[in-house]
């Protein structure tokens, strides 16, 4: 079964090359960036600014193909491609949580972007902590690492 | 600009009807289900078992079109779409994070399931605190409200 989506806004960042990324909002900590939504959809955004942190899901536009062994920026070793967060995938979405600054007319101003400029938007959500945070988690072969996050890099691997 | 996916999978539940309906995985506690993925896709579920909690990311197959100011279950006042988890959205993705009970083949177990049955399954990815786990959040208009997602069940105002 095939679905149709549209890009609905554009993200955009400081980062221009897929390379020395932070690989997830968490090592993008205070890096601004915004959302330029299409107008047609602006009504959409009205209650938007109450909210402290949205989820962004957007389509990795530069990863082309991918394998379902892959060796990730956090890891030596391979790893099944669903444990891990790796842009090339079946269906190349992307999903960050990133800080609402400022709400205007159709832009977003948002913060802790971990997003490559020019990224098309395909859908955003408010971040509910009753209904997206977990706690006392395993992370399989993240454990220990995932703190790592913070000052690691990306590379041109996923390119 | 125009994007197509492809279902990749699955997703199996006891909810047949989009009326009555857990509207969020906090509302669906302890509900089994299972992730048919296709088979072509198994050696990418390698090292999936040792999360606690997996990302979903679906197709809402039964929702055409979408308004941008929605009633959502939780409220009895208008909000902008993307404030809200409404699922007739203009590219229509859900999210829901789930426990892993067991992996098995291309088969995966799941607890606390939300979505209905013979959903479209777009991704999976890994639930890691250290990059989705938001503390200290502003929830704008669901301040006060987020909590009767336990008890709420779904009508027919999405179908």
């Amino acid at each position: 079964m095939s679905i149709e989506y549209h890009q609905i806004g554009t993200i955009r960042s400081p980062f221009k090359d897929l390379e020395g990324m932070p690989i997830q909002p968490t090592g993008a900590r205070g890096v601004k960036g915004s959302i330029e939504v299409d107008p047609e959809f602006k009504e959409g955004l009205k209650d938007l600014d109450g909210f402290s942190y949205i989820i962004l899901l957007y389509h990795f536009h530069r990863s082309e193909g991918y394998s379902l062994s892959v060796k990730p920026f956090l890891d030596d070793e391979t790893r099944g491609l669903f444990s891990t967060r790796a842009p090339k995938r079946p269906n190349s979405i992307g999903l960050s949580i990133v800080r609402v600054i400022e709400v205007r007319e159709n832009t977003i101003y948002i913060q802790d972007v971990d997003v490559l400029d020019g990224t098309p938007l395909l859908d955003i959500k408010p971040y509910v902590p009753e209904f997206d945070k977990r706690d006392d988690c395993e992370i399989g072969w993240l454990d220990g690492r995932s703190k790592n996050v913070v000052d690691k890099r990306s590379d041109k691997r996923f390119a």
